[in-house]
């Protein structure tokens, strides 16, 4: 079992490849909520994501004969990066097998972080089989992205950097994925002091965990789906399980939606950027996924900041559109002089403004005396939707909302 | 003129309403340029910019009887939301006058600091005019946006901030549009010490500066074009230019292309949320704009925030095309099975990844045989989007680059 002592023992060594990232309070969130919340930064951390402290604590746990063949590890994302930079620091020889369909710029960054990169499979399963069969040729060792004591040990420094900065803190919020962040740090704060309070928070469409609380027994989904990859994971690990079973108080779910404006509302506001699986924590304080009360001193894990730019690009319209101030709609207009006009109009007098007009007389799903028009909108928020739809529709628009 | 003790007796007023803002230091981009790269985080200033600290000084240098009748200004950003904030932080009635056409999220968060928002004409002049009319009508304070001593005193904050923060700084590198900031700034550091360089950064769509330092003369574009909306300024104010001409030791310019990167290059590696004018310093850096040496003590000022989102889904786009990492293509193939397939085979063996791809045989443009493609990839850099482009023509298609 993972205890307080192995985690005090990794601090020294994760120094030496890690930062102790910032913990900041947020006005902004503290007045939405009327609670007193603070951000963990881990945005902020070397590689991006807090899974260089784990990794790191592996690699310095282990004999130095086995550490003489290299190590090798399977993934997709963060891990990989970590397991990279953790590796040269500390002079150890590395093997990362990615799928060969994971994001360039995350191929990239492993490679100049100065790991062997072999892109190999369609998925993290088969990458993972490759990366067994590299351990078995090569006799590397396998480093394990989160159920082995000394990965989570290190990923618990995290919680011990909280208690340092904010010795008064009530309530934890962690993102959980395979479980070994929210075990170590789980572990660090209960043993300081048990009445802290530790949430999880997985996403709908990766949610093992809390299923596996209720039912004593670990389950594991056939399948994930959702937009925070860094916590798309089938199950929770053996040991994990067992820490979090014990020291963790609730595992909550938010949606892709929710997290979409989650990502959108720290840009915006604490102009900071966080991936999917970083911003699950706030969406959860957001939404209300958990009850806190009045001025409750709570911290906000955001684990990571690596977010595939193309993918940003798409979160912030599915954001937006979420909180009713995005808006593309499709009508049919009569094909006559003034009939685009028209439409403008009842729009500028609704006060949204126009991003984008497409008008396209070829398309085949109208007869030939229609034309079609597709418009980009900026709204202020559901109700200003609503009542533009409302305007539109008085004025003889047949209309279809696309986003 | 501006002198050091204006700016030293701003900075206990500015204290009552504004941040003392972190400066950090870079490891990415002091390795990426052999400098040792420090970045002053304005963005992370209360209403997203510097602006407040500057409206903050003026309004509280006006004599009492001045304030009765309230303050008003004109603005469509950044300006209008310090203002707003300082102006009810200190008690007094704000009205500021935006044009109608204002990002809707600007808008709300000018309203949510206090002040009465009027939406009046289609740009910056009309509603300065309509500005004008209400200091007349109502006996409100017009509140200048720049060319102000009291202004300028307060933007200089941020320069004394910097020599507390970092003593050793030898160059500053700090947005220029009207040269509000620019010249408090550069005030408080030549005061300090005369061998600290001063760099200015303006947008290449609205470069006054640079030819009004070189003719002597005041410079007034007649438009101006740019991403960097905060500062997009047709000219400097008469009390900035004399401060300017004295106090900064080179105006640079950067293109709109460079400031797209230089904000996705900010998001990636500092996981940080820049505005185009806050970007522009580190894009002169990045582009050698002006020349440094090899460990010379450089800060940039990011001197705000507040980016429209849906600006920045495009912005981000753009940065990734500059520099080869997003490339879409049209081509027209052969209507027969196997056709688009085949062009998938040739974007696989080159390893890019499609992001999306648009297949539309009803398009007007081709010949009824034919159908047309339109596909979105993930490339390496401009070296991996020739060599897949080379590959595409060498297997018969011909490619039209859209972005």
């Amino acid at each position: 079992m993972l205890e307080l002592d192995d985690i005090t023992a990794a601090r020294e060594r994760v120094a030496e490849t890690s930062r102790h990232t910032p913990l900041s309070r947020t006005y902004t969130f503290s007045s939405m909520t009327g609670a007193d919340v603070y951000l963990k930064q881990e945005m902020l951390q070397r590689t991006g994501s807090f899974k260089i402290r784990g990794a790191t604590n592996r690699i310095a746990t282990l004999p130095t004969e086995t550490l003489d063949a290299g190590v090798v590890t399977a993934s997709a994302g963060n891990h990989a990066q970590g397991v990279a930079l953790a590796a040269t620091r500390m002079g150890v020889d590395a093997t990362v097998v990615m799928p060969e369909y994971a994001p360039i710029q995350k191929v990239e960054a492993t490679r100049a972080y100065g790991a062997n990169v072999v892109l190999h499979g369609i998925d993290y399963d088969e990458a993972a089989e490759r990366a067994h069969e590299i351990e078995r040729e090569e006799g590397r060792y396998y480093l394990p992205a989160f159920d082995d004591w000394e990965v989570m040990a290190g990923q618990g420094t995290l919680g011990l950097e909280i208690l340092e900065d904010l010795p008064e803190v009530e309530t934890v919020v962690v993102p959980v994925g395979g479980g070994g962040l929210v075990s170590g740090v789980a572990t660090a704060l209960k043993s300081h002091d048990p009445d802290i309070r530790v949430i999880g928070v997985q996403a709908e469409g990766a949610s093992s965990a809390a299923p596996s609380v209720e039912s004593g027994e670990r389950v594991e989904l056939d399948s994930v789906d959702t937009i925070a990859d860094g916590i798309a994971t089938r199950s929770l690990g053996e040991r994990t399980f067992q820490v979090i079973r014990q020291r963790v108080d609730e595992v909550v779910t938010v949606s892709d939606a929710e997290i979409a404006v989650a990502i959108v509302t720290l840009l915006e506001r604490s102009k900071t950027l966080t991936e999917g699986a970083g911003a699950v924590s706030l969406a959860a304080l957001l939404e209300g996924a958990f009850d806190y009360e009045d001025d409750e001193v709570i911290a906000l894990a955001l684990c990571g900041g690596n977010i595939d730019m193309n993918t940003l690009s798409t979160v912030i319209i599915r954001g937006l559109a979420e909180t009713g101030r995005y808006l593309r709609v499709r009508t049919v207009l009569p094909d006559r002089p003034g009939a685009l006009e028209s439409l403008i109009d009842i729009i500028s007098n609704q006060d949204a403004n126009i991003y984008a007009i497409r008008h396209d007389r070829s398309s085949r799903d109208v007869s030939l005396d229609d034309a079609e028009v597709e418009v980009d909108l900026e709204t202020r928020g559901p109700d200003h939707v609503e009542q533009l739809l409302g305007a539109l529709e008085d004025g003889g628009y047949g209309i279809t909302v696309l986003t």
